[in-house]
């Protein structure tokens, strides 16, 4: 180790020092200690930097520019994603660059959280409202107004509050918990005994000022994001909107190495917990923000993930989650104090956490039939239609309504459509290539004839869409064969730092002055992801006797989904073909779906009707699903569809080892990041 | 201020060594660090010394004799509480005592809580029992055998308990909080699905293992004192009983001084509510150990107090039932999570608190009203029978039930009758003077005829069944007249170091080699107490037109009033006389109250019921409260009841000058001690 002095240029600050810290061109500014990293600097800052890995120098994400000032020189880390020329022109990591003066830095808009598009716009935003109907929450506010205490009228607070709300508004044997008890007696002397109460069937859930309308806040709990919402409860409508990266990234990717963090790790679960609801705490207080109401407005939240996520946020045990055969603590639907989760809300705020069906398929999924109306679809039983429905992410929910049923599975497909584990990766920010179409030129080599960007100007990265058209167009090319193998003969095939990679992007052309490639590490990963997913589908439409003529609408939801070029999409395979089906990408169906609990009773019952209508597939104990992945995985016509019977529940034996095979695809990719990860 | 060194003897420990303390004769040893105050080395050892001020040197309760070893010279608090002789025989007051070098000590019976007398004999718990009646209490243990989940059934933990639960004893639509879940998954692992299940209505509160009964808490949180019991929920069997100081007292020894530190003091009221909350769970802890039963087989508890304790407890706004008019936040019943209090019970246990009825009359009344049976004789509503019950602590309550109503009232009684402010007052533990008999000698000198004491052995101290005793007999024998003051030429009342005092016990016949004397103070403060509760009894008596030939029984309940000399508080004027009246004395009534609410759905109801009959009559409102108390106040007979109307509610203008002075009276007597406290 250098002494910490020789870090540092001559007139550097010493630690105990502040350091002053311009964001550019956001235009903030925070004072610091000398030896703060960036990154910390940047959250007191409020400027969001992205951070898949918590700070530990494992994703590249956080990268910026330091324009002016000392920071210590580049880490391993920074050099491992960083090229000389980067690091000379004073690129750096942020959670890597500890401050040794005053610096100036720009922020790339790929590495601002904020700018990533989000899942609320289009279809999804429509799904919502329309799935909603009638606003009728669980949760009203009522006007009331008693009179003030006096020797010759001294009951408590509560009980003259409770005799007005009865007279004004028939409401009676009202309770209300202590941390409600507690607003009630200094409000109503600051309001002069002028009130909002908010009840929720007999129980007053929280005070307020008057004309303070109830307020909502939905959350699509996801492995490697989280969406919230926050809505009107007596109009519906939405008030504000805001995603972030679910914290638990710093402790596993995905399912399983979350649940495995939890059983493994001393302290585990609680640290796991603790994350997610600090997060959506923030996110609450943000979005409370955002809309101008106050935190204690919010009297309901509704929260859907998948099962893991959604033990990991109650703090249930996950052991038996985690080992055949993965069966949940619970599946029932929970109604849970506020505070119990750490959630500074009203003080006798619930979260309801809708049923959820199995061990791999959660409340989200539920909640995305909902939205999706498959459900609806079952119960018109029309002969021959048959709609699937698949909520892609880093764990691939798929459904299917054929005749009055509606049967699910999971797979493990991965955060590579988030752009994690692809060389230059990123998620659909501004900068992020998401479209790209290949032409060839005279001497047979390809050029870029179309590159879309989101936001429109020079790209600094590949998101999800970006990265499956990418290969799409290899392969249509000729340039990627079936087994998905780069060829190494084709001249726009070149060997890079990693191996073989095609560029999207030269330096000259590109945000962040480096070459943007598709590497064949790249096809590796959307090879597994998307084989996992088509596995998925192939193996619900055999378990459940579909013709694939039958199938009349694949409806694709999820962040990933919605931007999704459906063609390309298609021809790797990543969805199958079905001749008779409509494609539909209809957004972020299981917030939509959330939203949709929050705001009525009647959605509400819905859903725990679909939890109880699901028959779930466990694909590991899918007869010869090892092969029907291996198959899945090539680039090619999908193989014919199984036609032989589904034997249930006859293959327990084999279970485990297919799982341990999925999960070990995602596990050797992310071994080396995650072990220093979860010692970190 | 002396150098360290200089305050031990050559060869002493310095701080970071670790010294011995031997504690006899209870035969406990503890090992802690040099410069550790010998209270504290005591509550690490187990030893429970008394101590009512917290360890501040106010109270000279916790005083013991350093038998070998060094510790600090005697301090300012050592020497206002011990003679010279006393600190040269090595007495010293614990909470002053800092260890110099491995000490042994011996602790005299009269400093140790654990000898206390409990009040959970004779009539109070027969009471409890008999009010009890039908066992009927709201949680009850199912025995429950679940299969074990495979890949061929997968359901949820919680759904297959509960399938179980349904088919085998019909219970439908159960819920579970996340903390109940908790327990399910490892423990059915490990019992191999053979479970109790405790189910209140349609919720699971927890499980155990097989075998393992429901028990409930039931909790007389005093102002001073906190008595518990330990019952088993189906059979209704007490397992174990205990009584502790109430910790909150180094922060103010009556209501209104809690109170005031709870408004002014900033986290006085989080201080006030931990204190509360650790002593009633170190009270349940020791109790399961006691009964041999696992703290998660609690899954139901009962506390009753006084408004203000209630308030305190649930952390509730307080500023306003400590100023005019003096109203509580709620006074309904409230069922609250155990986990909300801090208690470690059963993961879904849930605490009672049972109604209050006005801002100085709490459900701890009302369960005395319950277990005293005052709302039955109400019922009977026989012409010519009006029953009183007193129940007589620091606050003191007191009911009147005439012909079907209940009317009650309040009084501040102050801590004397604890033994605090009382020169040699002590509680009724082993040692204590609990009764006093005086002859004349043959030169008109008075000597002890008779001296009662706790335990048998030498007397230490004097208990406040003794100085009532005392009391009343300089009253009969002419040395203190009607007026309260001794008569300073009497032979047998000298001049000692605080003025006038009677020798009870000379140096030679005690147990701490002191003389035990009765002073001129302690009258006066007896006096203050007798006074306020004479006066409440006759304003009720009052208010409520009761001619006091009516009067058929007299209740007398609460800890000091079970071993209370029926004669001398009729002597002395605390309780009046009623012509017809039977006095009868039944102990913990509260806590007998909270034990059958515990126990019993009827009962529950029963509480609910009284606290909505009960007319409360607020003193302060009261018209001539003030000179009745002056009258109550004299050693005489009391002064004829008044026979004007009560106009009630016209005074509220006085209001707030009557209580200031009833509250003077005891701060003034506490103001040094209590800056002290407050500020520490």
């Amino acid at each position: 180790m250098l002494p910490l002095r020789a870090l540092f240029p001559e007139g550097a600050a010493m630690a105990d020092d502040l350091c002053r810290v311009d964001f550019e061109p956001v235009g903030k500014r925070v004072d610091v200690p000398a030896g703060t990293t960036l990154l910390e600097a940047a959250r007191a800052a409020g400027v969001e930097l992205a951070s898949v890995c918590g700070g530990h120098g494992h994703c590249g994400r956080c990268r910026l520019a330091v324009l002016a000032g000392a920071v210590n020189g580049p880490t391993e880390a920074d050099r491992s994603f960083l090229s000389a020329s980067e690091l000379t022109a004073g690129q750096r990591l942020a959670c890597q660059a500890r401050l040794g003066s005053d610096v100036r830095v720009h922020v790339p808009p790929a590495s601002l959280v904020t700018s990533q598009r989000l899942q609320v716009a289009g279809e999804a935003a429509r799904l919502a409202s329309d799935v909603a109907g009638d606003v009728d929450a669980a949760v009203r506010g009522w006007l009331v107004e008693a009179p003030a205490p006096s020797l010759a009228d001294h009951r408590a607070d509560f009980d003259r509050v409770c005799a007005a709300l009865a007279a004004e508004h028939g409401l009676t044997g009202l309770t209300a918990a202590p941390g409600v008890l507690r607003q009630l007696s200094p409000l109503a002397r600051r309001t002069g005994w002028r009130l909002t109460a908010y009840v929720r069937g007999t129980e007053v859930a929280g005070f307020a000022a008057p004309g303070r309308a109830p307020v909502g806040l939905a959350v699509d709990l996801g492995t490697t994001k989280i969406a919230a919402y926050l809505a009107d409860l007596e109009t519906g409508t939405e008030l504000a909107a805001a995603g972030i990266m679910n914290p638990q990234i710093g402790c596993g990717e995905d399912v399983i190495a979350r649940l495995a963090h939890a059983v493994r790790e001393p302290g585990g679960a609680e640290r796991l917990a603790a994350a997610v609801r600090t997060a959506i705490d923030s996110l609450a207080g943000d979005l409370a923000a955002d809309a101008g109401v106050a935190r204690d407005q919010i009297v309901a939240a509704c929260v859907v993930g998948n099962t893991a996520m959604h033990h990991l946020l109650l703090g249930l045990p996950v052991r038996q989650l985690a080992t055949s055969p993965f069966v949940p603590a619970t599946a029932r639907a929970l109604d849970v104090p506020a505070t119990d989760l750490g959630l500074d809300l009203a003080p006798g705020a619930s979260v309801l956490l809708p049923p959820c069906v199995s061990g791999f398929v959660g409340a989200d999924h539920v909640a995305m039939v909902l939205a999706a109306g498959l459900d609806v679809a079952a119960d018109l039983n029309r002969a021959g239609h048959v709609a699937i429905g698949l909520d892609i992410g880093t764990n691939t929910e798929i459904a299917l309504s054929r005749r009055g049923t509606l049967t699910s599975t999971s797979c493990a497909s991965g955060p590579a459509f988030e752009g994690a584990h692809i060389r230059h990766g990123m998620r659909a920010a501004d900068g992020a290539i998401e479209g790209v179409r290949f032409a060839r030129s005279k001497n047979a080599e390809l050029r870029v004839a179309q590159l879309r960007v989101v936001g429109g100007g020079k790209p600094t990265g590949i998101c999800g869409s970006g990265i499956v058209d990418a290969i799409a167009e290899l392969h249509r090319t000729g340039l990627l064969n079936a087994r998905g193998r780069l060829d190494r003969d084709a001249p726009s095939v070149r060997r890079g730092r990693d191996g073989l990679e095609v560029l999207l992007a030269p330096a000259a052309e590109t945000g962040n002055g480096a070459d943007i490639v598709v590497t064949q590490g790249d096809v590796d990963e959307i090879q597994l992801a998307k084989g996992a997913i088509a596995a998925g589908v192939r193996a619900l439409v055999t378990a459940t006797g579909t013709d694939p003529a039958e199938v009349g609408e694949v409806i694709v939801a999820g962040a990933f989904g919605t931007y999704l070029n459906l063609d390309s999409a298609l021809d790797i395979g990543l969805l199958p073909r079905f001749p008779g089906a409509a494609y539909r990408q209809v957004g972020n169906a299981a917030g939509a779906g959330a939203r949709a609990v929050l705001l009525s009773a009647a959605q509400r019952s819905r859903a725990q009707r679909i939890a109880e209508r699901i028959s779930y597939v466990e694909l590991t104990a899918f007869p010869g699903f090892q092969r029907l992945f291996a198959h899945a995985m090539r680039f090619s016509e999908p193989p014919a569809y199984e036609t032989r019977a589904y034997q249930t529940r006859a293959y327990e034996t084999r279970a485990y080892e297919t799982r341990a095979y999925e999960t070990r695809a995602y596990q050797t990719r992310a071994s080396k990041p995650q072990n220093d990860t979860t010692g970190g």
